[in-house]
């Protein structure tokens, strides 16, 4: 039985500034929990319906998870997944430093001003899928622990670090501390089919309406395009998919 | 001023049946709207705040475009955008007929059960950027009137036919028709960045749960995979992802 109070604290959770005043998050579903639960994410409690908690009793007594059996019905009043769904957790926001000497040797991914929360979760599961574990973000891109972030990101959420800093400042300094090259898409850069681009290397996308700002483009030591097909009207690529062509090229090269 | 009835009518065509009975879907916003304006699609009827009727006036007589000067708030009534919004159009669905001789020489997308409106629009762009004018859907993939997918289309809509049939038997008939090879995306497939592939061609994508179907795979000349970097965790890629690295890796490779 959830008590109105507490359907009111899982709710207020959707804003960010209660997320962050709370350091909570939430993560919803069978399998994303799943994920949850492998990783070193700490969880401050969970919320499921009575077969999702006998399936998975003894974990939930083994990690010592502060749990409550819940109905379908008090289930959806919390939840954000439209699809029938079993089980809701609220995870602690986990105090993160970025640390430049850890990221000798790594490709990383910086975004700047990326807004939809759909593709920052999806570029996070492109980071996984191309061995980048380390995603730095301008402040005006979109907070990872939005619920639809987490969701789309589909369990990759735990195996990625997301960090939040004045972008350009960062860029500085990884090129100083790393000597490794630093990529940024944009128009009228180098086709990046062709180009010689190698990692450990750190890759700037920008949002897709901007770009990235032009601070940021004079910063990066290599401008990498997409080269459209000859007589496209297309304006642009989703910047997800351009993300994932780049970083899939970049890999390719070694 | 808009009726009640009026109202009630363009509501229903979110539904995929009344669509369907009626032959209309609806376009939304300024940037889409005008991208409509310049395609061959026929234009039933315009509703639009007194800014954009009067910035589009000479446009709109001369195309003979049946339109309403409507309210801010009349438009958030008939309206799917959240985003701030000046017009909404419904557009006649063309009559349009897949002819296997047209597809010589091209490069051509199948995809098989592609359920998420988002993932289709995002794919008609790249499809669009990458030079294919025509998509092959197996039925059970999401239609692609829907207002999500021609929103995520971003334009690309007006410049991609869309055509809904037994994909199997499509497969077997452009194999006959066209002699171009037939490419399909699957675990265990060659290396996409390493094979030799080339347009003109046939690639079939299927859903990221289910793959492509057995019959479809056995119809194919070829099967790729994306490669995950060594030691990922990452299950899968978004398939619009894996749609647009694998149809850059072709054309790079002409």
């Amino acid at each position: 039985m959830l008590s109105l109070n507490r359907i009111k604290f899982i709710r207020s959770l959707l804003a960010k500034k209660t997320r962050s005043d709370e350091k909570l998050f939430i993560v919803e579903g069978v399998k994303l929990v799943e994920e949850l639960l492998l990783s070193s994410y700490k969880i401050h409690s969970i919320y499921a319906i009575q077969a999702w908690v006998e399936a998975n009793q003894q974990l939930l007594i083994k990690l010592n998870i502060n749990y409550a059996v819940i109905t379908p019905n008090e289930l959806e009043r919390i939840a954000q997944l439209t699809t029938p769904n079993q089980v809701l957790a609220l995870v602690h926001q986990p105090e993160t430093v970025l640390n430049l000497n850890t990221l000798q040797g790594k490709m990383v991914l910086g975004l700047d001003n990326v807004a939809d929360p759909g593709n920052l979760g999806t570029i996070i599961r492109i980071a996984d899928w191309f061995g980048i574990d380390t995603i730095v973000c301008s402040p005006n891109t979109v907070e990872h622990y939005n619920t639809k972030v987490v969701q789309a990101s589909m369990g990759s959420f735990f195996r990625v670090n997301v960090f939040y800093t004045a972008l350009g400042q960062f860029i500085a300094e990884y090129k100083e501390q790393t000597t490794h090259p630093v990529y940024a898409a944009a128009l009228g850069g180098k086709n990046v089919y062709n180009t010689d681009t190698k990692a450990p290397c750190l890759l700037v996308m920008g949002s897709e309406s901007h770009g990235i700002s032009k601070e940021l483009e004079g910063l990066a030591t290599g401008i990498v395009t997409i080269p459209a097909f000859e007589g496209s009207k297309a304006e642009s690529l989703n910047v997800a998919v351009s993300t994932a062509i780049i970083c899939g090229e970049i890999r390719r090269k070694g």
